[in-house]
């Protein structure tokens, strides 16, 4: 054996992002829709706390779970502070059947990025802390960016503890079952002041890095976007014993609100409009449904057009639905205009990665609801499949690598500005 | 007090229909879809099995659960034979978000009839027996009549064992989950042996009493009808990521197939076709469906005509989903050709009840399965709202009771036939 024993700050190699990935794979896997299902407050997405924690304590950060339920694996800065803290993270939450990379890919990368800072010995005037933000998806409550959204005060906790899962548990009964108090979620003054500065990295949800030929992207902007619940009532009645012409059929309205939507979608330039998510009421094979419920999610980067083809969708949806005798409603859920990143905090991560292309992003992020009220910004890893919200999701190791290390660089950046060139 | 003390055997007051059925009013009530959500072998079912034992005890017949599960509550004959008995009942499962009445209203009169044939110290040469066929709405493993198929052989055990419901557990291990064991599931000669005849009595899924304002009818005959299930298949992505142009999306596939279903049926006169159930996987909010899980209810008098339409709205699907850049299979599920019942035993039916109208039914139904291989009859019970599969179906308690005598005069024939008039 040579040299000096390792120093117990310093006893660890930096973690790959492919191990600390590895140790979660089984977590959430789901059998039936394929990849994973990891919803918030369910047992995956605890399991993947239980992780986090157990990853923040081996690098001997202080964790906390907030009121809003967001975990936090703080550095502090020096005398112990936490304001004006470098922050960075993701969520641990997945669509229904999603990837294994979306969401906790930037939280294992922020854990390997603090490593590859430890290695090089960076410590910084600053605190840094590592962020997973709840319910990002939306995938249990049906609202995306939940946790940051609550803490922006950009959601109003009265709207949503009431919001039901599909088995019928509302969020104050999840928060409850998961060891917060529901009366304590919302705006969290305490927690934005600690934010000097975040930066999200997340997988690439399409094929702007494979086009160019790049492991590692800025962030330029999020597309608006928006979710609306369309209820379609009709008539429930026997399969069998219901004549073709007596019948007021909310599937068959529901249906050609489907096909008008892409059709409608279709006829904009760069706008993006998705019924993902469609259940009829009562559901059996033999009945004709009483109600369907269908979700629609817009995006365009112009928050009119968005606007309009929401209006143009609901009056198409009135005309089916008068014709097949059903009746027809439209709720809002939630909705987020163009986001568009601090130009100043994107620049200056342009010149700590010259080789990273700047792209814009269709899908919404923790991040863009940050935007609003702290400087924030985005790194992307890139997904040679250029699928996500699939278990077709991918990330090549050796690119999860080149991610953690432009993370570790626009960090030691922030928490040890570089001397002017 | 006066008269002599009640014999033991006469010690009830016949039971109302009302009174049996309001002691399982509040079993498997469905919060979400309204109505009740009875699925065969889970908690509901097996508590409404419980009720019929317990009614079966009160009246001194012996149950037996045979081994395709099906219910059976025994008077024997002189010397205790079971042969040639005659047998009514019905189901206790439900669709999901099913009516009270559809199903239980055939058990609950039947234990109503016996009260009646005691209280008119009916006795007979023949054993009597009361039945509940397991799954009969295919409610939780999507096999329509299961339990009187298996019985009669006309669907393979070990074609149906590894059938899963919507939480993912296979009927082998609901069945031993229930004290079953899935080994003995099959054709059931004795069983088959035993029933002289069969009278369900059932609630009407229409309008024909309401028209004709008769409270009882007597069938017959049942529309032939079948399942098929569509797999539309396409490519799961984000959606916000993917352009309109490069979606291979399977729920606008889906949706065209919707509306060519209802589209065909309604150019064939007397066709009735439904998608009640569609599944988009994985189903979330902001997530391109990779799949769409379709079921197809189709029923015709002729069934050529109901194999021509299923085969066009298949050639429909295909061309649909060539368009879409989706593929579509086909599977069938069950088929159940037209039942004419046995003429011989509804022109008797008719003579004990003279003011009964005789009608058709677009609902399959056990007694249909069983007419290919025993007498079997079948008495509708007058629904006020003409709507079934839905908490809409209603049944007033004076009709319950009509049907209940109704039935009890047909038992007390068949029992105890009349003498030529």
């Amino acid at each position: 054996m040579t040299g000096a024993a390792p120093s117990p700050t310093r006893s660890r190699r930096p973690a790959s992002v492919a191990s600390l990935l590895a140790d979660v794979r089984d977590v959430g896997r789901d059998p039936r829709r394929g990849g994973y299902s990891r919803f918030a407050y369910a047992p995956a997405e605890l399991e993947l706390r239980t992780w986090f924690e157990a990853e923040a304590a081996r690098r001997s950060l202080d964790v906390v779970t907030d009121r809003n339920g967001i975990l936090w694996a703080w550095r502090p800065g020096p005398g112990g502070s936490l304001d004006d803290a470098v922050v960075t993270g993701s969520h641990l939450d997945s669509v229904p059947g999603g990837g294994e990379f979306d969401g906790p890919l930037g939280v294992a990368s922020a854990f390997a990025a603090l490593d590859l800072l430890d290695a090089r010995d960076v410590g910084g005037e600053r605190p840094l802390a590592i962020v997973a933000f709840p319910e990002e998806e939306g995938g249990r409550f049906g609202r995306a960016c939940l946790g940051s959204q609550l803490m922006t005060g950009e959601q109003d906790p009265d709207r949503v503890l009431g919001l039901l899962d599909a088995d019928g548990t509302s969020l104050a009964d999840a928060l409850t079952g998961a060891g917060l108090d529901p009366v304590h979620l919302g705006r969290d003054e305490e927690a934005l002041r600690r934010i000097g500065v975040f930066v999200e990295l997340h997988v690439e949800q399409g094929r702007g890095l494979v086009d160019l030929d790049q492991p590692v992207a800025v962030a330029s902007s999020i597309l608006g976007h928006g979710r609306w619940r369309l209820t379609v009532t009709g008539e429930g009645n026997h399969a069998g014993a219901t004549l073709m012409a007596d019948r007021r059929d909310p599937m068959v309205a529901a249906a050609q609100v489907v096909v008008a939507v892409r059709d409608l979608a279709s006829s904009r330039p760069d706008a993006r409009a998705t019924v993902g998510r469609l259940q009829p009421v009562p559901g059996g094979t033999n009945v004709i449904a009483s109600r369907v419920d269908l979700w629609l999610d817009v995006r365009h980067p112009d928050d009119d057009v968005t606007r309009a083809l929401v209006a143009q969708v609901l009056e198409s949806a009135h005309a089916v639905c008068a014709a097949e005798g059903c009746a027809v409603e439209l709720v809002e859920e939630s909705y987020s205009g163009q986001v568009r990143f601090d130009a100043g905090l994107r620049d200056r991560l342009r010149g700590v990665l010259p080789d990273a292309p700047v792209l814009a992003t269709g899908a919404g992020h923790d991040a863009g609801v940050l935007a609003a009220h702290v400087p924030s910004a985005m790194l992307f890893t890139r997904n040679p499949t250029g699928v996500s919200h699939s278990p077709e999701e991918h990330v090549d190791d050796a690119d999860a690598e080149a991610g953690a290390a432009a993370l570790a660089d626009v960090l030691q950046d922030l928490l040890v500005p570089r001397e002017p060139r």
